[in-house]
């Protein structure tokens, strides 16, 4: 028997949400699964998207073997275009995941430097030392996988992210058969997706919301508008089929949903017929009972177009009386508010709105707990590591696997950087690697830390104060009054007394001319700022002397 | 019959969450329903909390016959000492209302200033010209009271914050006779709790947790944490009721908490034993197993007793593994992140954590749509307001109102600052008044607008970049090299090249001395950072020329 490792290496997705990525390591060979990026916390002002911190890869770019990508949602790809400035090494991707990977790569610039390879599921791929077969899992797009990793230690399962849907839009369930038969080989380890673990029950099918968007469809006096993620891909075949039943004309508003609308119809995951669609122009000039738009925005960012509309900031077209949003998506944590503000405002422009709070009209593409039991009692392994989940999730699939009769000793709740190690059928823990994820801000990619933040923190609590002087070299008096800047600091015009109280207190300071001018300055306004406003501002100085 | 009109006038509560308020005005006098407070939402950065925009008495204070709060929850009482700074008119409370609200009153210095009334539910008292009869309703704080307005126009039914709950934890149900006498004597109109008017069913009672509570105190192998906010005293009330059952001794751990069961305990509605009770000191010294402590913190609040705990920072008592921590209340919406992120502290510092997700540890104080359809069938007005909730609520309210045969002409969903008309027994719209919030930061009441804190988030967004400059003022040129600070703009230390740019930049510039210098410089700094990191830091330039 060989005494290499297997070393299951998570560097984003382990107790915290988004930003998908592992590694599986044989002795020195490297697998990749997925690269995702995470949108940031409310508190992380200003960052654009995060990372995982795969320092780690780059440190031995030559081991990496392969890159798989389970499917095409950003929590799985929107890393893959930093990586692939990196490493050079061959993608794995099922064809419409490849589809929106080479969108990312194309955008990047990369595209023609990427070698990317198409596999479907049932395929069995040989990667390094690590033979992968990729089964079908239904998840909230098309094309899913989740991998057998056949290695010399033992078969891993990686669930991908997956539901247990009998009656998918696509009527391709999870491929259970497949699940029964690895179990039938032995699993050494299962690592699945953990990101419902705290919801009881069987997460309901897709089909479900057909009934909500039907009655929405008969009952819409004007125009509709579905608003959802540009990557459910479902849910424009099923508002596409309804829209048929009613005789309504569909149009894709924004690029993302056109884009992606247009690779799936390309790729043969969408079936809608041509004289089904027109062009938003058209849509504009047609009887508002005959429409329905699909657009993005259903997480109330402020820039997508529902976000615009709700605004009355759309460049192509307005939202009217008599107009039905229909908002098909749950808000991801974070989000509720500006959700909930975006609903409020497009009531407010006299639309009606139709939410998941007020009628079936999304369902979760993540198994809940009857499925996770289901999932880990088809496949029986041996080890179990829940994956895909903030820590909460992840102990709560822990407990669920342990309920279900699996050692405590051989489940292993663990956090991004925690490795875990198998040797001749047993689970350890291994080193800690450096973990933790990555800020992207504008063209930058790591230049912003914590610190950096935690300094916008403080510009934004309580603004800025400037003080600009200008002191006689030969008197040490000041030649003129004092220059005070502030922003986010206080309403200016109504803060007369406060502005001559502080170009008083600084002009005796001056004239005191106590040791450090600048940092008794500083003080003397600080103290003087905080009692009479209870605020504590950033304090600037700038001297010159003439 | 009298051409004084009867003027409903929402300040607050109406299309935005907390912070309720209203004026019932006859002819010219003024009655004040609430005065509360709101948490700022996520981008109102820096605001410590915003209150109604209460002006329009502030034109006619002398008018306001009285105040009453109907419980003595923050968003119905958190604005009541900036309101009475500035009117002298008599407050109105149940006894535990008034407790809380002369808590608030002596924070503030005002104590002694104003005039507090007693009074219990089923009582009437005379305000003006309006005989306000307080009848009892169930809410997650005891004493809570909605009103019937007797006005000489007709009856007015303000329900204040309600549940219909059968078996509340103090047995003492909502005044359904009382109600059912009003209808007999016909109700000119309803404003009722439209919080939940998105939740179908009805909201369990409070009774429902306690098999939950006890499953954690048979099963928890230490000390038991149990964070709620700090007037839910119904739950204090069940914790203390299981405590005895499983033998264990009980603290308050926190201000707020302790001083809220004080002052319940004094007044009769908390009933606890004195030999349950143990300090936190005491609580330490105890066998882990033998102690339940309950505290604050349950919405992430960073600096609440659970906050500290969860990042180890807490004074009296650390966690330690094998401690149990119960979450026993629901994230308000925008809070999610943070609750999220604390009990994935607290899993990380060992503990387990009990939250509403996997167990019915919590239940919401605020009536369901099964619920709101009773309490208009029981009142049955002529004519329906919905009040307290986003405007989304108010809609749904609305439509349920619609839907059990009220006209839509005599339904009137409005929002803060809409003002409605009853004469003759008709109603209409009225004047608009200025409604809106007022920002508190600080000691500063109104002095940070909008504009304020759109500067706060430019700050945030990106940073800043001072350049502070001595110009030599017979050359032109630069006496030394140009002083440059940025703060939340980059990691400076990892930024020589561009901060040697920007140094060269400004030097080439002051040498070209193009017109305006200063506008010449921000331009041309701001092109040139925006090109190198994507970002658009504030700029400030000083210059002085010697």
């Amino acid at each position: 028997m060989s005494d290499k490792k297997l070393r299951i290496v998570p560097l984003g997705g382990l107790g915290e949400v988004g930003k998908n990525m592992m590694a599986v390591e044989y002795g020195e060979d490297i697998l990749v699964i997925d690269a995702g990026l995470m949108f940031p916390e409310n508190d992380m002002l200003g960052i654009d998207y995060i990372i995982p911190d795969f320092q780690y890869l780059l440190n031995k770019p030559k081991n990496v073997c392969g890159i798989i990508i389970t499917h095409g949602h950003e929590d799985h790809t929107g890393a893959i275009h930093h990586l692939m400035e990196q490493i050079n090494a061959p993608i794995y991707a099922t064809p419409l995941t490849r589809g929106l990977v080479e969108l990312k790569l194309s955008r990047g610039g990369l595209l023609n430097q990427v070698s990317l390879n198409t596999v479907k599921a049932g395929e069995m791929v040989q990667i390094g030392p690590f033979k992968v077969e990729f089964f079908h899992v239904c998840h909230s797009i098309p094309d899913g996988v989740g991998l057998g990793i056949g290695t010399p230690e033992g078969l891993i399962i990686h669930s991908g992210d997956f539901k247990f849907d009998h009656t998918p839009v696509d009527s391709w369930p999870t491929d259970f058969a497949k699940l029964g038969e690895f179990s039938g080989r032995g699993v050494l380890a299962l690592m699945a997706d953990s990101t419902n673990a705290d919801k009881r029950g069987w997460t309901p099918s897709e089909r479900v919301i057909e009934p909500a968007l039907d009655q929405v469809f008969r009952t819409a006096p004007g125009r509709i508008i579905v608003a959802t993620f540009a990557s459910v891909i479902s849910r424009m075949q099923q508002v596409a089929n309804i829209a048929i039943n009613h005789g309504r004309r569909m149009a894709f508003v924004g690029t993302s949903m056109t884009e992606n609308a247009r690779i799936s119809r390309k790729l043969g995951y969408l079936e809608i017929p041509d004289n089904l669609l027109v062009s938003v122009e058209q849509a504009m000039k047609m009887k508002p009972n005959e429409v329905v738009l699909m657009c993005t925005g259903s997480q109330g960012e402020p820039s997508s177009i529902l976000g615009r509309l709700s605004t009355g900031t759309n460049r192509q077209f307005d939202l009217v009386s008599g107009d039905t949003v229909v908002l098909s998506s749950h808000p991801i944590p974070g989000n509720e508010e500006s959700v909930h503000r975006t609903i409020n405002r497009l009531f407010r422009r006299g639309a009606n709105v139709i939410y998941d709070a007020i009628a079936p009209v999304h369902v979760s593409g993540h198994a809940s707990q009857e499925e996770e039991k289901l999932l880990i009692n088809l496949v029986k392994p041996k080890h179990f590591i829940p994956i895909h989940g903030e820590l909460r999730h992840l102990h709560q699939h822990a407990d669920l696997a342990r309920e279900l009769g699996i050692p405590t000793e051989r489940v292993a709740t663990i956090e991004n950087g925690h490795t875990i190690e198998f040797l001749h059928g047993n689970m350890n823990l291994g080193e800690r690697i450096p973990g933790g994820y990555v800020f992207v801000d504008g063209a930058g990619v790591g230049d912003i830390g914590p610190s950096v933040v935690r300094e916008r923190e403080a510009l934004a609590r309580d603004g800025i104060v400037l003080v600009n002087l200008a002191i006689d070299r030969n008197t040490s008096k000041l030649r003129e009054e004092p220059e005070i800047i502030t922003r986010g600091f206080i309403i200016i015009r109504d803060a007369e007394v406060l502005m001559a109280g502080m170009s008083k207190l600084i002009s005796e300071t001056v004239r005191r001319g106590n040791g450090d001018l600048k940092e008794d300055l500083r003080n003397t306004l600080m103290s003087y700022i905080y009692n009479e406003t209870k605020r504590r501002p950033m304090i600037f100085i700038t001297t010159s002397r003439e």
